[in-house]
């Protein structure tokens, strides 16, 4: 199991997701899943008493939201995501976040976002999208992107090149498209409550697949038994 | 002092900040100033002793980092900003945030940032800007920022025109500038720390003007005593 | 409405909780409810729509756990208890707390809590109480008690004589029974979390009168909208 | 250097912390120092550039308050400690917590702190000790506390053997005194927080040779640059 610190996932066109630690480590004799039982077993003061008991704590955890024992496990990931995706992201404020800084870092010529397909809006949810645009449509608008990103990126290095400070030149971008590196960390609870509201279907797409990505290479591979308390407790209610 | 609830202090070229409510209510009879006065007193289970006094505990509070008894003072704004200034704002976590969507309202023409003058990137400071461009660089460069607006509103607008999502026609907008309305909610022991920060000449002036008008038109009136302790003991080290 | 700040409920022999203030407070034009329904719209900057328009929005988002816009309200209330109350109330680490110091107050003769009834082990549930003792035992147990309160003070009285600190002569007193005065201040979002879980029928009942004192004589009048929702959504399941 | 993981030091008369894990874990090839430089790195995208340079900007990040990169490093802990500890601990609402429960368990005879010395209260500081009481006082108090003690246990174990519930009976008991084992974990950023207030001279000194503890036996080896800049720019503030 040890192999998933330092595995990296890629993630739409330039994006990506690794794991660099976790508490418990992999290496460790005790897995993520026990060090839950043995942080809730202290309000008892008890020991293990064999796997199957043990997993049947677990689950009695889970259902009757016992919290605190979850958040006794950490994940810590580095990721490469475009703002809108962070933008979301950042709103999770039991996080801990270390962010790219777009004033100190000027950004790349190919560090933009271009979606394969464009999704057209939904019609019952105001705030979501469902199906896709032809695949006529599709050329024109990414063709679009890109030049109007080639645009873009030219002003940028233009004002960059006349002395323009870097935390003001970036209003020639493609905001939403920039992609930042951040290093990030939260224990395995609230994550859960990030994976409930962003594995949803009227998450958007650009956070989804990092969350999906952290549910099914690292977050169940980790903590099996939890995975599945979740899913029967949580995520089918 | 009652009047300082719902007023409006303009910024930027698009952007304001509005004190929606506080507690205590300026209309209280209780001051902010005497409401941490109180908070601190029941560590002791002391009455107010004269107006000397209790300016004197909060001094003493306040230069010995006793937090606790600020966080006893609320403040509610409505502010408009650019997402550059959010982006940063967004990263003090324990304030509370209800924010405009992207993926819900449909951004206008209008609603982009434009800098009056453009700031030099500064040498020392990697992360700092220090001076501005020539009148006539100015000129050129405004000039240039509002045509790509105007280009790139007409790109997102066209998206929007063939069936795309908000959420992901955006991605043609110029982010950074994108004004958005949040109501944002903190306590005056936190808000302390934003400014300590933000008002600080290191800085980025598209959220420093925040700050400042944080501090001088509200803040400031609303815990004059505060403010005082804060100046002496915070803001001068 | 505005009778609520102020007000001062008995709880317990010796307990009360009384609400300090409040944000929006009573006396504002706009009630708590509508300060939920406001920050809500700030999403897709919209404005009251009517009464009944008003109370369907924030009936759907407590049934969809939009929670920020809850977090806009803040209770501050002052409250005695007995340390027992405490040690399970300064769990919620979402509160802001101010308390009594016992290293700097002396705690007095009549400051320890005596239960009007003494309840039985619950046989299921290892965790909690159910039923009580007949009358005789509870009266033996009483009278126990009290004469064990009188005879730990005066060992604690005599410590304090005999110039021992007050952080350690406590090391004599009944702990558990120890009345202290707080000052706590929560947002309604939070206090739903405490009232879900220490209104519940398997909370200590010491614990269990202040939350329900909470709910009946400050949530419910002070967010009736916001109480129905919560009771339809939240305690009912 | 990865033995202090498990290793457990004797505290007070009955108590006792342990290094449960670490995030790093100490067998990993990233020290504890390298997680807060590698997590601030990200921010302009750096590569450690050796040792020396290394260290630099570790001090550089303490010095200017950098907090951010120093909550990436975890330390989970096993601690039993007398609840006039855990009464101060618990005030500090980062750490996460799970705590023995005093409703499910009960106590045993021997859980009750029992102090060496006893500390005069201090003249000038209202709210500490200093100095001790004489040899002959100290032995008076002690006997006094140990039958104290032993009176208290009894009443207990009479009301638990009526079928007083647990979390009742336990108002015979010197609440003060009694041991509570929990789990608690914290980020480095957080926890050092925690050891500036709780290291000081005036903390109680039943939190702060938990305190003393903690820095000597396992923060100062995992994280000897870190320390080395916390005793530079906070500790000797």
């Amino acid at each position: 199991m040890e192999e998933i610190i330092g595995k990296r996932v890629d993630l739409l066109d330039k994006g990506w997701i690794e794991l660099v630690d976790m508490m418990p480590h992999p290496a460790n004799s005790v897995s993520g899943d026990m060090a839950i039982v043995n942080a809730a077993r202290v309000s008892f003061l008890g020991e293990s008493k064999g796997e199957e008991r043990d997993k049947k704590l677990l689950f009695y955890l889970m259902k009757h939201r016992h919290t605190s024992p979850f958040e006794m496990v950490e994940f810590k990931f580095r990721v490469r995501a475009p703002l809108v995706t962070w933008w979301q992201w950042a709103r999770h404020r039991v996080w801990n976040f270390n962010a790219q800084s777009g004033r100190y870092t000027p950004f790349e010529e190919n560090d933009f976002y271009v979606p394969d397909v464009w999704r057209r809006q939904a019609k019952d949810n105001k705030q979501a999208s469902e199906g896709t645009v032809t695949d006529a449509e599709n050329r024109v608008l990414t063709d679009a992107l890109i030049e109007h990103y080639e645009n873009s990126f030219t002003l940028y290095q233009r004002a960059l090149d006349s002395g323009v400070s870097r935390e003001q030149a970036r209003l020639f971008l493609p905001g939403f498209s920039v992609y930042y590196t951040w290093v990030v960390k939260v224990d395995a609870h609230n994550l859960m409550h990030f994976l409930k509201l962003r594995m949803a279907s009227d998450a958007q797409y650009e956070i989804r697949v990092y969350a999906e990505a952290i549910y099914k290479h690292f977050f169940k591979p980790a903590l099996p038994w939890t995975a599945e308390a979740f899913e029967q407790f949580i995520l089918a209610v």
